[in-house]
């Protein structure tokens, strides 16, 4: 688990069939490779095959340009759908953040001490206050106020900035604004978000004055990809807390926080090291 | 915690006002009344008190007859609803079930063994399956067949059973029909259920079902009052464990089952402590 | 996870070389079996190589008899130790309990709904309190009084009642004698015990009382497997649960029952469906 | 819960008594004093009573310098040990760190948005490398090198440093220096530190090294109040979290930091809020 980047990780999606983690192990082994890590799984209901490696380049008689040829008759034979990640590649990711800065903080915290093993371009906000913060970590700032009226020129904005930074992960850190479907769309499950509730409950706004008044004894956070529709993504990461009477919403919001961090970021690492298969809205996280 | 029904308990809910925990500590030293425990809480938002007190029943000199007409000039200069629990009483209660029998065993268990203080003239189901095993306890059992078709005659018999046998609480251990609005009116606050999600989500039927395919990374129970509204009364007690991709549905009822006994085991001795006052839609638990 | 008995379990344990994983898969895939699930696990400090497969039954060409002698050639060349369930096989439990009965009680249930598939011949106690309970399940009980003084008559008669029985799996249900090295060394790695604390803290006796003269915030629960010494063999499970001072002993120990139940049937369940290697005195699980 | 430094807060230790309670109100009630939260509990082995008051200073006839006298006469009576917290008084804490920067970078963060309502006057490190980190949020950073040979020199300089600028509360922040028994002595109960292991488990060094060597299954945090006797002061909070054979070293310190932080600051909220009475080596915590 302590080599985020230095292995060359193979995610596999197919029908399940006889035989395929031993063509996929032969195919392996007859590139002088060995396998540091193996997770596969089948949904017994749907009959997919979900499979993970994690190969040692040394050794490996394969390049990054010659895996794709030689590896198109496994994958074809079994209909695969799959991802390589190459050792010595790394993520680049943008934080988008409001004005609580909890989530920034942390997941720049853990950037910062080599935790998170991503590239860190970025961070773009829809207000100013937390550009200090940001800029004295070493890391740009963008200010792109985003609003209901101007929603389409910021987005473009965004996609530019994003572009121009080859960002291929994008992490809603409290970032309050909607985005359209259009952008959702064009970074599919490169989007995570952070939503304060055990969802599917109280999804949309102010989810901890929801869970007051509704009276219940534990908060939740969910990390999940954003799709098209809101906050009802495959879900990654859950957890919750004990809560009681005492608690007032104040309380909720700070006891919430430490959770929001944690859910957050142990959703962003299992991305980053590749850990994560989608099936329709349903994820498989191999850890 | 450990004294059940040796002593006698206070339950005091009513407006915030200056100087409640003086007059009621006094009233209590006033009548040689030693106080064990006190608890309190006032709710910021709506200004509501809520008081438990536990009293020594060695040298207080008010006896349960008495204690109404002393306390009343109390009460009443406070607007108070209060409940009183006297050393020595003890609560009926009636288990429901079906056909699911882990709360109903778990149940058994603690009332046998006395973790739960509490008297159990009888088992109702609307099954005759398990009706060896409460038998084998000592435990009188009553098939009471309960359909949609026979609803009335059956909820007829029921409280006619519950009346003779002097039931003050009565517990849905996984009791799979629907009660009528008129038989949950009939005993406010003393039917105890326990839903099979952490409510609010996954309200009504199969939810382990409804979490498989959401794909949450999270399950829960919820042991709440049961009140007009399905699902919807106040909660008591709720927790949740994780599961993952490989949790099938049955995996996921293998786990809930612990999660539920243990929900509901909770909730159901907190009742039977006293420990539980309701406000609207929510409760405060004094432990 | 939901099949136990179903499927061929193949343990391996052997020193890291490539290609193993390439090896075992087409060792299976030549034999016509397909692998249901794989887990393997490298241990980077020792180099040790862990691995458990579950095969389908269905269109495997190799039967019991003959699968050692065509194995012989892999597992001789990894220097491996393997270990194989074959599907339809069911292990032989019996339960070791003094007077404490609620771990025999959960185990018995989760017996008989079959959430735990095995045989259960018997049920050995050095008191003879709990034989109604037993017997009523239609388990065989024997009282065998145990005392430091009668030691080596007690074990010689449980050794001659176990193996008559063709037990394979002894589980301490809070049996609260001292087995002997001897009688201990006659069952490796089939001896199941739970110990009432977060293990290392708090071995030996009365640990709820330890923990409560220290003041520890939370309380614990250990199943390991028994060895030579006391409360030091390899960890299965562990968990944990808050306690504050409001807490009394009597309230650990009623907290902690529920914990204890959890954790030993937890690790009951691993141990029967073949998810635990050993290696030295730290075990591996497959989940 | 939200008004860490605006009400007076009164802590009560003594011998039980009959009538301590209403004793306690009627002063309050007398001084035309509102109790907003009154939080008590008796140990029923050493038959102590322990009590926090808190008490809106709106209305409240007494002044901080007229308090003593009036209360000593209830105080003497039941032989009270007694600590007033007055409305605005704000504790001053120094945080003591070495290298590892999670928790000193956590308490930071919830100092400056208010989540730890505390002056934060200075830290103090052993080493140098977290000078900018600390100036940047404005704080005094002192450099005091500490070893075995210049512990003497080196205390005499922090007991100055701290005393100049008023400190009442050290948090030991992953501060790896061991304190001398006179230095600890001076500061009784006043000194809050984090150790990375479920305590008494893992006392002493590499805790997280200790726990994989013994193969658990959870590790853990606990915060304590530091005594003459290493890892072994008073517990205020602790905490654990579940790990597996697939965690290394390195996992487990990097999982442990998230509970670290976690348990310390929970620690230094409930010191700040005077939420803790300390009985002989056990803490009351009140929340």
């Amino acid at each position: 688990m302590s080599q985020p980047d230095g292995t060359i990780r193979l995610l596999i999606n197919c029908p399940d069939a006889r035989g395929i983690i031993a063509t996929v192990a032969n195919f392996v082994a007859s590139h002088n490779g060995n396998i540091l890590d193996a997770d596969q799984h089948t949904d017994p209901h749907t009959c997919e095959f979900f499979m993970r490696l994690e190969i040692d380049p040394d050794g490996f008689d394969l390049s990054r340009e010659r895996f794709a040829d030689a590896w198109a008759e496994v994958a074809n034979r079994y209909a695969m759908t799959w991802k390589l990640h190459w050792s010595g590649e790394t993520k680049r990711m943008a934080i988008f953040v409001s004005r609580e800065d909890h989530c920034l903080h942390d997941l720049l915290w853990r950037w910062r001490t080599r935790e998170l093993r991503t590239e860190l371009p970025l961070v773009i906000s829809n207000h100013d206050d937390l550009r200090s913060l940001v800029e004295s970590c070493g890391v740009r700032f963008e200010h792109v106020p985003n609003t209901p009226e101007n929603r389409e020129q910021a987005e473009a904005m965004m996609r530019s900035i994003l572009a121009d930074a080859y960002v291929d992960l994008i992490v809603l850190a409290r970032y309050m604004q909607v985005l359209s479907l259009a952008f959702v769309a064009s970074y599919p499950r490169q989007i995570i978000n952070i939503h304060h509730s055990f969802l599917p409950a109280f999804a949309g706004s102010r989810p901890y004055h929801q869970a007051f008044e509704r009276g219940v004894k534990i908060i939740g956070a969910t990390s999940h990809y954003v799709t098209e529709d809101l906050d009802s993504g495959p879900i990654i990461a859950q957890s919750t807390i004990p809560v009681d009477h005492r608690d007032t919403i104040e309380d909720m919001i700070r006891k919430g926080r430490d959770l929001e961090r944690l859910v957050l970021a142990r959703a962003v690492r299992l991305h980053i090291e590749d850990r994560i298969l989608v099936s329709k809205n349903k994820t498989v996280v191999f850890e």
